[in-house]
């Protein structure tokens, strides 16, 4: 609940005469549940930092380290505990293209699961910045989309950009969560 | 399209040294179809302005110009286009309590429709006045829902006070629609 | 998450001749959290039990039992802890008409809440029936509102007749809330 | 209306004696805007069809009669009109990646736009099959979202797979509307 605490502003109604026994009194408790975007560059920004920081988990405790917090990020993140999410990532390969459950997210970011001998971690890449561009944010009301640029720094300086659409809702308790992510590499023209 | 263009700001993202060849370029469109407080608001005053202006047609022009007003208003105001409207007008009786068609409301604001006897015209009862006091205003995003009280005064000064539930969405053309209405006189305890 | 299963059915896609590697492998995973009728109509018919319910423990129990059981319904079958909700009991009056708050909800039904001195308690009245009779059911896809008239039956055998909205939302879990609740005496015409 | 006709279902409520004469003549609206999981099948299929349908006029009727008819489709089966379309189709390149614009999104499909020089008309390649294969279906109730592979057959029989994110919306006359749209080809591992 805390969390929807700056949505809710109570206001007190003007007061007019001649309306007085009630208006006097009244008060209009006004709760806001839509998405605004600040919440989703918030959310965006977010999960550019959380992978960023289980990187840095790796570099220092390893990949049970990596592993513990990428764990706390998709259940912070993702909407796993709502259902399915619907999560095609960067590098998956039939025929496990697409991480509809948790385990399957957790092996992409953090590979080191048999289920998945593909996944080596992307998390673990070592990337040194992250940068959401955005070409569109698309607020429903009740859910957000947002579509453009990632932008991945790796050790060497050197950049890759993904096209990367996610899907916002929030939750009951009023936080954004990722119901919806669809990761590719940019298309090059063949010559 | 125009009632979306308020809500359609495009941005210029920042300019960031070393994106330069994407960045530069980069322009986010944001589209929001939330509904704000204000939307909301709006809608209120309106519906109350429309009641005293049917009533002004019906003084100048009788019952045809009423009527025919009342047509634009509900085609305007109401979503009987979209499928049905939970409508429960405030003074309606059984077995017509409820006026879930187009005609079944057109008929309560106006009267003058024989399939509903009872009826003889809300908005015909010379209201001078119409004002909204919210209790509540809960924006879920896609929709928003107002309850508290709505005052009529009438042509001698005495205010009626009703309590008033509306909840609104908005069509693919932006405007807010009234999708439920239920409206009651206050509840009198006996002695 | 234990509730969502009902609602996610795994079928595996058509085996394509010629489509073999990918499709034989396939399969679709559907997660439809839409609210369906069904379950509209068994969260009506929980709210009149839960009615019933109260007064049977205020009878064997006195009012900490039926104060007990009431919280418990209120917090399983109402929206309170997703922000406030938009209630218009049957018998408030002003100023405590409206009862967004757990607090006013609670003393509405059962009572004895010196900040509500004229509750004294809906549930506690010997109501030996209740049944919801629908005008309109109104499924948007992530709320469903119904209309129609609730009809409880007294010791005496007298049936009172209320008009009554409720709107219902599916929270994380999956569970229908009440988030709208209008409420009101039949409208009697003066003669 | 009439396309939300099939989505309305007057339904006798039943006759319960005692209750005679408010239930004899009980009957429930129900109106159900939720998305089925049929819908989002059926506009899917239709997606396709419609790729095809451009292709064959362009076989017959040259660039002129296959621009005319991707006129219509996008006009049909997305949302340009309710603002913008989160679309990254499948072989754009920087800086026209995403297509946002009704005009972005025509010149995708069958090229000979100016403005848009590296388009050459995806649906103008001679396909001669396309069929979707979900990996899965998320119904928000309000929304539907679909991830999975399409498989394009070209005129040599190869079959080409992307994986792509679809999701689609109601508009105010029942109809699905395409609101996101990402297409990617599939990732290769480098050996």
């Amino acid at each position: 609940m805390k969390s929807r605490i700056p949505a809710l502003i109570a206001t007190l109604a003007a007061l007019t005469l001649g309306h007085a026994p009630l208006a006097a009194r009244a008060q209009t408790v006004v709760v806001n549940h839509a998405i605004t975007e600040s919440e989703v560059l918030s959310a965006q920004k977010a999960w550019c930092q959380a992978l960023l920081d289980i990187g840095a988990a790796h570099a220092s405790g390893g990949q049970p380290a990596a592993r513990a917090l990428a764990e706390k990020v998709i259940d912070a993140a993702y909407g796993y505990q709502m259902g399915v999410v619907l999560f095609k990532p960067t590098l998956t390969v039939n025929p496990q293209t697409f991480r509809t459950t948790r385990d399957g997210a957790l092996s992409y970011f953090v590979g080191g699961d048999a289920t998945y001998p593909k996944d080596s971690g992307f998390a673990l890449k070592g990337w040194t910045a992250c940068e959401p561009v955005n070409a569109a944010v698309f607020i429903a009301g009740d859910s957000a989309t947002t579509m453009g640029k990632v932008r991945f720094t790796g050790k060497d300086g050197k950049v890759t950009a993904v096209d990367k659409t996610w899907q916002f809702v929030k939750d009951d308790a009023g936080r954004l969560r990722i119901v919806v992510h669809h990761s590719s590499l940019e298309y090059v023209a063949a010559n």
